[in-house]
């Protein structure tokens, strides 16, 4: 189906197929969801043992009683596990709660309330405070930075990451830019991995940007391959190594979707010297982690080979979600000028982009024949999609069933948003 | 042993007997540490159970599937245990992760950077905010209001709780008053229980004091009875239905000791125009609460009568530990002038008064001596007691034995520091 090839005889004649279509999938009062990031239920029972885990014994490798107050910066041996993970040293890792949104939510309040490198260099004292986002990306992200009043400006991505020539450019030329909010690997909703190129000039934007700025780098996809060969993130610590820059940059992740979404365990690995001004002031907000959970998911995922063979159960399951969702996209639109979509190998997400001022539109539609999507523009700050083309599929937690029910409604959404707006010009 | 009333002779007799004393305890080269206000090895053994309680059942009574994210208000079974703690509605509890600090200090900075009320009401933007601190109290509160330059005033405190007649002349005369600190049962440290004027003024002070003013009512020691016929804290939220002021209080509880200390449940209880304006922010810094670990709770503590025996359980194993210290103080210190404390009947600490001007010389004999107590002035806002003469005693995790040996030491460094002391006048 090509739009600007069609007359519009063609055009009026695929309407009306698509409208009837349209009518028949409302008339069948269906009620799906392809919003919802979050594991399928078969994914969380993977990870059932973890209740029961402990077999009665509290105590840590290291002598600690998980029970009791304290411990900050969370157990030696989940530490150790998260430094693998994220390619820091243990002393580069802070464990904490549930929630890596947490972890990031108290950092950017630290750097904004107290400053990242201590006196004088809080966020709040300057008088214009501007974080580089790059679009699409996570609202929860995008969420924080407006609670704090932080502008944020969109940055362009491609299959390899943000536009490092503008990201550097803007840097240099604007010392009120504070931070960048990157997601690696298997980018939410893109699914892009960054390479090697990006993650080196990500790690050496401290040696252009302002003393406080930071790097945010949401790592949540760090181990969330769908293919037994997937594409190899850099190691951003690395490079920062190298520049001399391991203060520039906050690394996050966590176990939400490894074992539980909601009881999982949260990382946040950087230099020692971020890693002393974050407890310091975390140390006020809270009395510790839960270092109980803590050592439970050492007794279940006891190292990075317990991790992968557990990480290849949960590719098992989303693995045919995600190719049938790929499959829809292929065949209603491989051949057609109707829109572009991502292959991730990893992630939660597979990213559309409708023709420009349609995503509304299709979502509308979607709804209306009971296809719940992710609303237009949550992948934008301030929910604001410049050109309304963007939307993000989560096939993880609905069925095989469900998810091609949905495509089939959101495709043929698509293509009668796209005719109707063909021949209303 | 009366000062007062001995003469030069006499003092100089006790000095050389106290100080050989001394030095045989320094001799000894013991090791034992009364500042820890945490639960002991054997206290959090009683709730061993939580880990595997679930029976591989993560779905809770309401059908919410624990294990994935959301519930940022908490499962409903455990809200309505904690309303039913707080004296509260269901409606009218926050259940959130295993801190309650961490619950304050979200509270105080949701306060301080967007207000208590929504637009208009944020503390900083006024140009002084107070705090009303009743001394001595607990450290960790003064250390948040610190962190967000909150300025303390020093309230003292009696057997009823905080001096009313000055709290309320104080808010009635300056609206930059935006909170009181309570700790309204078996007070840290003072083991006071406010009677019911108190709690009922208290509720009241919303009637005079500004708009964006919270009483932070922090009921850590609710349930937290020594002795089989506790004393009884009216219901705060009952006087503020009673004036109408239910957005003027904050109650936060947790089970840091009830179950496990780094592990357990904390709640926020207030009204629930309170609970709306911090839902909305909390739900910016978190993907919710572990309810994995709520369910866990639900299963091992199901209702009120199982939170009771628990709790006597816990008694158990603490009465032996405050009765020893009580000995100590009594066969000291009843007939003297060297001294005042309190006796708790619930909570986790004794709160001891030296002669003015002593309390850091006693700490400093006792940790030559081998025993650590906490820090001289931790009690009061900036570290600093006025007077310099209070001592907070921690019985709870060492054993009986330790305590005795501990006490021994103790006493003869009040008595050391305090003949010593009249002699230099």
């Amino acid at each position: 189906m090509y739009l600007d090839q069609a007359n519009r005889e063609q055009l009026q004649q695929w309407q009306e197929e698509l409208a009837a279509k349209h009518e028949s999938f409302k008339s069948s009062g269906l009620n799906l969801n392809l919003t919802r990031g979050k594991p399928s239920t078969s994914q969380l029972t993977l990870a059932n043992a973890l209740d029961g885990a402990l077999d009665g014994n509290y105590i840590s490798d290291d002598g600690t009683d998980t029970r009791n107050y304290g411990g900050l910066v969370g157990l030696p041996g989940m530490r150790a596990l998260a430094a693998e993970i994220l390619g820091v040293t243990d002393n580069e890792v802070l464990v904490g709660g549930n929630s890596s949104l947490t972890l990031m939510y108290f950092s950017i309040l630290f750097a904004w309330k107290f400053g990242p490198n201590g006196e004088g260099s809080a966020w709040k004292d300057e008088s214009t405070v501007k974080f580089l986002c790059p679009v699409p990306g996570y609202d929860r992200h995008f969420a924080i930075c407006e609670e704090f009043g932080i502008e944020m400006i969109n940055v362009p991505m491609d299959e390899n990451g943000p536009d490092m020539d503008l990201v550097e450019s803007m840097i240099a030329g604007d010392t009120s830019i504070k931070g960048i909010w990157c997601v690696p690997k298997y980018s939410n909703p893109t699914g892009c991995v960054y390479n090697q190129d990006t993650v080196e000039r990500l790690a050496k934007l401290g040696t252009i940007a302002a003393d406080n700025f930071r790097v945010f780098y949401d790592n949540a996809y760090v181990v969330h391959d769908l293919s037994d060969e997937p594409p190899e993130l850099s190691n951003i610590m690395d490079y920062c190594r190298q520049y001399g820059t391991e203060n520039s940059v906050l690394q996050f992740a966590s176990t939400s979707k490894v074992t539980f979404a909601g009881a999982g365990v949260a990382f946040l690995a950087s230099s020692e010297d971020n890693l002393k001004v974050i407890s310091k002031h975390l140390g006020i907000a809270s009395i510790g982690p839960n270092k109980v959970n803590q050592l439970r998911h050492l007794k279940v995922i006891k190292n990075m080979a317990d991790l992968q063979s557990h990480m290849k159960k949960h590719a098992e399951l989303l693995r045919p979600r995600f190719a049938c969702v790929m499959r829809h996209l292929n065949e209603n639109f491989s051949e057609s000028d109707l829109g572009h979509w991502s292959n991730p190998e990893g992630g939660y997400f597979i990213s559309f982009d409708t023709r420009p001022g349609l995503a509304g539109e299709v979502i509308r539609l979607s709804a209306e024949a009971g296809v719940k999507l992710t609303p237009a523009g949550a992948t934008f700050p301030y929910g604001k999609d410049p050109e309304d083309r963007n939307i993000r599929l989560a096939p993880s937690f609905p069925t095989v069933d469900e998810i091609n029910t949905a495509m089939a409604i959101f495709c043929n959404s698509v293509k009668l948003a796209s005719v109707r707006q063909k021949l209303a010009v």
